[in-house]
């Protein structure tokens, strides 16, 4: 039987036009092939965005870009393959099974890579590794079995071509910006003195895999739920308690499309919210609203995050750390930061979470965040839920 | 203001019966301090469950369990102080901050945590660091920062004793399949020609948020549903897709409680099932329940993993791959395999995810699956939905 394609987010083209990108910067780094193992990165020169493959041992997994080849080659383990084929964008040929879990103490997945590079007249070329998202062990195995390569380091270089997106890109993390804005209005329904914390994430959740506007989420999206007492941090989980009077719940929610990722967080407060949270949130607000003001083709990360903290501190308030990072595939890309000091220029079609949460003391805290997109001219924020401290 | 505990979902004494495991451990590596960095380990000998730190860099934390402190010090970015001191046992001088995102480049967590083994005395004994989850240059950082400490390599020395657990343990293990026997029930109820796969997921996820017995969820769980013609692979997600008549889905739950999961599979039918799917649900059954009766105390992994694939034998299929794994913090712990080879001896209070899920030909397959401890005497299987390949 032949696997079918699946169908595909992007037309093969898109593909294509990363993989030219990242061909040309092979070009720059002087090497033939490039091993591509971290899974945005996977991801984002394949389409194979399913996130059931955890990095252990017998599950390594990766691409092989070479300068010759239009497509890369995709090597995983053998019971994977029929997932690749399909997820994919790549011909059948170009996705190679190694056996796994395999008898032989320290063979796996990395000397199937390593053979295809024998195998493919590259063993002494100038060959890329992302050596961030390897262990030491296996970077020792790539270079005690390819004596005569040149190992570069491309750590972060893939996540770089991936900051600017494509239209076809945007469109997809507008589809989830507006199922994450879908999830914050039902939050706001269901959200309510007695109900569980547990069963109000239920509704939330549900609401992000159901989506809107015709379109589901694809995927496991990312939720979470701060109540009080738990106001201190931005990473808590519903708990088994329930919702009461004067609660503050802090929530951040990103809906999933074909991996993409558009992320929102919102302030809710049971009733009166306090003055001095009310006015923490128009100092957040005036902050976020001065970092998107600021933004356009040019400007760079560090003088958004810095727009942001000088309209904080008119306020009376301070915050003067990370107030964004790049976002797409799988959330946060782990590249361009904003945050004072990074001095990456902004382009177009670059996407952000810009998010302020300030945890002034450890039990007063407030959110709000957009992502957007830079435009030609500016900014397109493509969350749209109210930009407000919701009082329920 | 001193920030609260949060409910334990362990008493003091179960910790410290756990880290004194650990300091048996270390006195047998000859080490004064090991370093726990694996998200896993650190909840084990904290109760720090929540899931939204990556090991970015800029989020380093991990435990320095010493043999002359009762307690671990927990080294983590000072805003993550708060959620370290509510969620886990720890006293809150246990609990050390270091600024975040610092500006000094090269300047991390690790050299939080290099300083307080210098300020603690121990940068000239041995150090014990799980290297399997440090990338290279943090090995190099520790290396040339503790130039006088004897670093021993503990990769997996928490992982292997977590694997037996406690009487409190199993508790929740036990709560967590009863939330996953009751999302496996709902699926049969959901599951619908003609209802959207996004939809029927939904539903599924919430009632693993909503919970039974008064018990909820406490994190987002694991689910695949990997639905016709998306049967050749396990870790597939839900699509926008509508179920028809004839479709199959392959469905892996777990629940979380208090980051415990108790995972299981099972195979559903929309109409009659092919006999050719029913004879292979029969051999799978049969070999889960020859795996389970060869399960007690003295057995080791490899057996119980023969077992099974003799049994599917007798029955006319083939199966000799991976047929379970340790389970317990997070899913997976990757220590103990049920697979051929594997000459880990089962002992009272291991737990697994027992797992047949067999690829016959790339469009053929079929899951059934159980989570089990080891008793004194045999087996417990703690999930409890029917073992039967569901016709819906």
């Amino acid at each position: 039987m032949t696997i079918s394609k699946g169908p595909q987010a992007f037309p093969r083209s898109e593909y294509l036009r990363r993989l030219a990108a990242v061909k040309s910067e092979m070009g720059n780094r002087e090497i033939d092939a490039l091993f591509v193992s971290s899974p945005g990165n996977v991801a984002y020169l394949s389409g194979f965005t399913t996130k059931g493959y955890s990095p252990a041992s017998y599950l390594i997994q990766g691409l092989v870009v070479t300068l010759h080849e239009e497509e890369p080659t995709f090597i995983l383990a053998r019971h994977h393959v029929p997932a690749a084929v399909y997820l994919t964008f790549l011909k059948p040929e170009s996705v190679i099974g190694y056996p796994s879990l395999t008898a032989n103490p320290g063979v796996d997945g990395f000397d199937a890579v390593i053979d295809f590079l024998h195998e493919a007249g590259l063993a002494n070329r100038g060959v890329g590794l992302e050596l961030d998202s390897l262990r030491a062990q296996d970077q020792q195995k790539f270079k005690a079995r390819l004596p005569k390569a040149r190992i570069v380091d491309c750590a972060k270089a893939v996540d770089w071509i991936r900051t600017v997106k494509s239209d076809l890109e945007i469109a997809i993390m507008r589809e989830a910006a507006a199922i994450t804005d879908a999830g914050i209005m039902h939050a706001a329904e269901v959200i309510r003195p007695g109900v569980r914390e547990a069963d109000a994430a239920a509704e939330i959740m549900a609401t992000l895999l159901r989506g809107t506007n015709g379109k589901s989420g694809t995927g496991i999206p990312l939720m979470y739920v701060s109540a009080s007492p738990r106001t201190f941090a931005g990473h808590m989980s519903f708990s088994e308690d329930a919702y009461r009077d004067g609660s503050q719940i802090n929530i951040e929610l990103g809906a999933v499309r074909y991996g993409y990722i558009a992320t929102i967080m919102r302030t809710f407060s049971i009733g009166k919210p306090s003055d001095r949270l009310r006015r923490l949130h128009e100092a957040q607000v005036a902050g976020l609203e001065a970092a998107l003001n600021t933004v356009r083709p040019g400007a760079t990360c560090s003088e958004v995050a810095n727009a942001s903290h000088r309209a904080i501190e008119k306020h009376g308030f301070k915050k003067d750390t990370l107030c964004g990072h790049s976002e797409g595939l799988n959330g946060l890309e782990p590249s361009a930061y904003l945050v004072d000091g990074d001095m990456t220029v902004l382009k177009p079609n670059m996407a952000f979470h810009l998010l302020l949460c300030n945890f002034l003391e450890e039990d007063f805290s407030c959110f709000v965040s957009e992502t957007f997109r830079v435009t030609e001219s500016g900014v397109e924020v493509l969350t749209r839920a109210p930009r407000k401290l919701f009082e329920l």
